[in-house]
């Protein structure tokens, strides 16, 4: 029996991860990290049964105590904020972590886990993206094992079984290019919230399927891809794949192409993750390639989707400039999603904060907290500004 | 610095192995074995200064020194037949073989070159459909490595490096569909000789390339995919993808499919079973992605190509079945290019030959050879009926 904790167990990745584990049957949920949902979470700890559990803040501990204090088991420990997120990700029991909360907010849990030697199923964009050198020198250190659970990394890492790295010329991800790929520049910069967060492919969290419409997700995937295998920014090309079904591919000096392809369901990159180095049968539908008439690439289109170009533009930089990308990122995408700003704003206050940033070397967890915390008062402020000008 | 023996080194797979010795400039080719295309064998021992050439026959030979006989370097031995491509293939200084002589001829040589525990670089399809237990068993024995050289193997050989054999669930390989894909059942069967040879994306031999237009070529491989990785025939698929970009695929056991792509140049797989496990730059311009507007996929249609049928009928009744089905074939798709049959009298005859023959085990060479003399005087007989018919 295999044991693990989840941080982000009621998000899309975490309930997802749960039907995995339902469905593999030789693993054991011990802690589950999770925030407001208190409902979703009582119904998983029913499930489940996990020795521990963290929640927001005291109140939703509250509310969680009363939903399940008729659970005829052991009732878990309940604990709080990052405090509780980090018991979670050390738990002495769990030898693989799901690391799937969404934003900054899973980054220090993730390094305690990764300092732990524990495995890390890494769907969590944000902690590579912030962090990648700290937190790749600390695997490197305790021996942990970062093993990506979205699809494009995870396609990569298939791709790169069996192959040396000095022989492959460049990582290349695929992108569906989201609901506004056909859309004209005018378009996108007028776009609901409700057409941006229609993604043609994938269901996933508000906040990536944002990521994902103005590209951005393509590129802190490009970033995160760097620090996971090694690559450099002009080792790693982004490719526009509507139908979604190549995740992505790997091409060698030797002009071969590897590619992996799949249906789109985000739990067969977690049970890879899980399972690794093994192989399990899925309980998925596999993809029918008779019904599958065609598939089709074309170049990502910079000027209509400047996000991207961001985000290559911040890891060229290095340092401390993709943690400013991501951390301003997160707070003008929550803006959107509050109907405060339009979507083209979001490159633009971006862009505006990366301005003003001088990047400087990742020594520590306090320079990346800081530059964290720097970036989004500055995003904020800048909100502030266009909202008034509005 | 290594050293190759290639048998078939004037037809198309040998002209090109040369350019990639060429292009690798690490490797050094000490011997030649063709047949009656004395004039550019001529050039091959200008350019490469072989120790050893075979041809055809004693005619050949005197040619040959004629034509050579201003080399201001060493003359290469020169030997015939069957027992000039055998010392061609167990050359004691060549550590690889690349076996690419078209149909049954390269059979024997290719056996020895196995028994002497030689890497074999195999583009000769007969010599596994007709005795795959037997040239596996040998190799088992010497330790000789077979690596395929047509590009569909080679990609199955690359999707399959850093997976375990019982993860995997099956293999699919790619049919371009061949210059008839479109085509209704009576034109297919009323096709002329030019129109036959008109193949969309590879240019090959002719036997090949008729071969790959009636989908036997596809049938054929289909039989070599079992001995070469060790599957069944229901775990080998056949998928139409007429843009040949992608070379084939593998179907893992958690529904994750790993494929290997590239352009259509036969280069690539050379080059790769000469280097393998290393991969090396090669002088190819690299598939572009961007230019790449679309692959399409479709279910081979078995009743306009009834061969792959056939193929699959002989694979599964097993035995001599498959040396049966490939002598007949060779005898008539000859007839087919000289102008004797119409192309739908390639599956025909073949089927009918398959219908007086009883599968016996591939106990010896001699089973083997006696099948296929057997099936070959069987196809001619029924070619001699037909034609006395029209």
């Amino acid at each position: 029996m295999k044991s693990i904790s989840i941080l982000g167990s009621t998000g899309s990745i975490g309930c997802n991860t749960l039907k995995v584990v339902e469905h593999l049957q030789d693993t054991r949920v011990v802690a589950l990290g999770a925030g407001g949902n208190v409902e979703e979470l009582a119904a998983q700890i029913r499930k489940f049964q996990p020795e521990l559990v963290a929640v927001k803040d005291e109140e939703c501990a509250e509310k969680l105590l009363r939903k399940i204090s008729d659970l005829e088991f052991q009732i878990p420990k309940i604990l709080t904020g990052e405090e509780g997120l980090i018991a979670v990700a050390t738990h002495e029991k769990a030898e693989t972590i799901v690391s799937a909360t969404v934003g900054a907010i899973g980054f220090v849990p993730t390094l305690r886990a990764i300092e732990a030697g524990k495995r890390i199923a890494l769907a969590n964009k944000e902690t590579l993206v912030m962090a990648g050198e700290l937190m790749t020198k600390a695997a490197a250190k305790s021996g942990a094992e970062l093993l990506p659970v979205d699809s494009e990394h995870n396609a990569l890492h298939q791709c790169l079984r069996g192959e040396s790295r000095k022989e492959v010329k460049r990582l290349i991800l695929t992108a569906s290019g989201g609901p506004f790929r056909e859309k004209s520049k005018k378009e996108i910069e007028n776009a609901t919230r409700a057409e941006a967060l229609n993604h043609p492919n994938w269901k996933m969290g508000d906040k990536v399927t944002i990521d994902s419409a103005t590209l951005m997700n393509k590129g802190l995937e490009v970033i995160e891809a760097k620090w996971l295998f090694g690559f450099e920014a002009d080792e790693i090309s982004v490719i526009v794949h509507p139908q979604s079904i190549v995740h992505s591919m790997v091409e060698m000096v030797d002009g071969s192409i590897i590619a992996q392809l799949g249906v789109t369901d985000m739990r067969h990159a977690i049970q890879y993750a899980l399972t690794y180095p093994e192989r399990k049968p899925t309980e998925l539908a596999p993809l029918d390639f008779a019904q599958l008439s065609k598939l089709t690439f074309e170049s990502p289109d910079l000027e209509r989707f400047p996000c991207l170009a961001l985000a290559y533009e911040a890891l060229r930089k290095g340092g401390t400039m993709p943690a400013v990308l991501s951390a301003a990122n997160e707070i003008v995408v929550q803006a959107f999603l509050d109907g405060k700003i339009r979507l083209s704003e979001i490159p633009r206050i971006i862009e505006s904060v990366m301005g003003e940033h001088e990047a400087q070397a990742v020594s520590s967890l306090e320079v990346v907290l800081e530059t964290d915390a720097w970036a989004r008062s500055r995003a904020i402020m800048k909100l502030e500004k266009t909202a008034s000008a509005n």
